[in-house]
This record gives C-alpha cells, sequence and structure tokens, in this order.
C-alpha cells in the first residue's frame, strides 16, 4: 500500500536498528529498549520467531528515502469466543519522532484495521498505556472503544505482587 | 496439573460444547454465542484453528466426576519490544456459575501464569470489560494492575466508527 510518497511493508531483518531506535526514542520505550550497535541477540531471536509464525505480523512504513518510520506487529488470534470469531492485535505501534502529526500514524492503523478485516477477523483490539492519553484519544477517534481494563502482570515481580 | 479433586488439561473437541455452554451461560457471553445441538461449525473451525497453532493453548479444567468447569485460552507472542520479549494473553477464561468463589478461577490463573513464566514471557497480560467490576478486583488480587485501556474496535461497524 502506498499512501503518497509513504510504503507499508512487511519488515525485514535488515530494518531490525531502525525499529528499535524509534521505540527506544520515546519515554516509556527508552526505559527498556537497547538500542545499541550491534543489537542484543534477543531482538534477531523475537525477530526471527515473528517471521515463522503465519499468525504474526511485524509491519513498517518506509518514507520515499527508503527511511523507516513508523511500524507496529499485527496478531491474529482464533478464540472460541463470539462464536468462534478471529481477533486481530495490534501492538508496538511506533511512529518516527519527525513524522508524528503528519497522519502516518493514522494511515498506517487504518492499514491494519483494512489487514484484519480481509483476514475475517471480527474484532481488532489493542491495549494503551494510560500515561498516553494522546494515544487514548488518537484511537478513539479510529472508531476504538476504551470498553476494557488492559491489565499487565509482570513476572519479574511475580509471586510477589500477589495480595 | 492437580488442584485437589481437579485436573487442568489441553482442551479436546469433545469438550467443545460443554466449553461453550460454560461461556453463554452469563449476561455478556448469552448475547453472542449459540450454545446449540449441534454447535455451528465456527466454533469447530475456531478448535481445529487453536490446535494447529503452537502458540496458542485451549485449557479446561476437569472436576472429579470429569465435567467441564472452567476453560481459559494462553496466547504467547513474540514481540521486539521489550528487548525482544515474548507475552502471554490470556482470554475467554470462564467458571461453571455453580463454582463461582469456590478458588477455581484462581487456581486456574494461577496455573496459566506459572506455564506462561515456563514459556520464558515476561508479561502476562489480559483485558476485562469494565462491566465486570468483581473480575477488575479478582485480576488485581493475582498481581495484575490495570496500566493499560484495553480498546476494541468492532469491525462490523468499521468505518462508520470513525471520527
Amino acid at each position: 500500500m502506498t499512501t503518497s510518497s509513504i510504503s507499508i511493508r512487511p519488515a525485514v531483518e535488515s530494518d531490525l536498528s531502525e525499529i528499535v531506535r524509534m521505540l527506544a526514542d520515546d519515554p516509556l520505550g527508552s526505559q527498556r529498549e537497547r538500542s545499541v550497535d550491534p543489537l542484543p541477540n534477543s531482538y534477531y531471536a523475537a525477530f526471527e520467531a515473528i517471521q515463522q509464525d503465519s499468525n504474526n505480523e511485524l509491519v513498517v512504513a518506509e518514507a520515499k528515502d527508503g527511511g523507516i518510520i513508523a511500524v507496529l506487529q499485527l496478531t491474529f488470534t482464533p478464540y472460541i469466543t463470539h462464536q468462534g470469531g478471529w481477533r486481530a492485535t495490534i501492538e508496538a505501534v511506533r511512529v518516527d519522532s519527525q513524522y508524528r502529526g503528519s497522519g502516518l500514524g493514522r494511515d498506517l492503523l487504518t492499514w491494519a484495521i483494512c489487514r484484519a478485516q480481509n483476514h475475517g477477523c471480527h474484532l481488532v483490539q489493542l491495549t494503551t498505556d494510560k500515561e498516553r492519553p494522546k494515544a487514548l484519544k488518537f484511537y478513539e477517534s479510529l472508531g476504538f472503544m476504551a470498553s476494557h481494563e488492559g491489565m499487565k502482570l509482570k513476572l519479574s515481580e511475580w509471586p510477589r505482587n500477589v495480595t
């Protein structure tokens, strides 16, 4: 798909350092990523696992000059609920800081929603950190409803966090 | 795993009608499931897709008499974020109405969290409908934090729901 001069395509391994750079360029991401050269092997292992799984797609947006300017991951999951309906989960959305507010995020999400629809999903879901109020408004403008609580349990702290 | 007289095991196809019965026995589930005999084929297709996917596990709790009394689905997903960390997603949790408040839900969730830990996940996540305040408290007691908004977009309404 091409949005004016931008193309959206599956990520390849050589995109990985640019993807991690974008993930780390953010107040939350900077605390948990390691955008160093060479990248930690764990990033390559995860990339390979995503490639091997037909229900996972890592997608990038590429500028006219070939630079990687946005990323997201799409996961398709079959569930028994909703009469055996498939869902798509969108995660790890990041737009290069220079392109925020340009409409690129909207184009990328719209692409992902269409992809989910073509895959036969009845629902697209995502969670967004409550510390990102702008992101919440953005997803609401695309039609998402914050009908659920998004709950996380860090296994490094478990079972100390059980009450 | 056995919790007193209850065993937790992977679901088999012959459990499906009991699983759907439990999913439908709930104010939200009754609106979206079809617990009829024979079950709609879409349930069997979803069961088969789950079985074929090594990153998806449908798990049931079985009482001593062989009855199916709880269900959940566990999905393992590799992500680039968190330095290439795997996550486990828990969905479609349901405990038979006769066993609610018995501690069975807690045993089943604890089993799933241990399973995620053994699988090398750094995080377990789930979303819970804001119309289920008791469920929120239950998950918090297990160590989950409602740090995120859980956003859903119904594709049957899209793009009419775009603003």
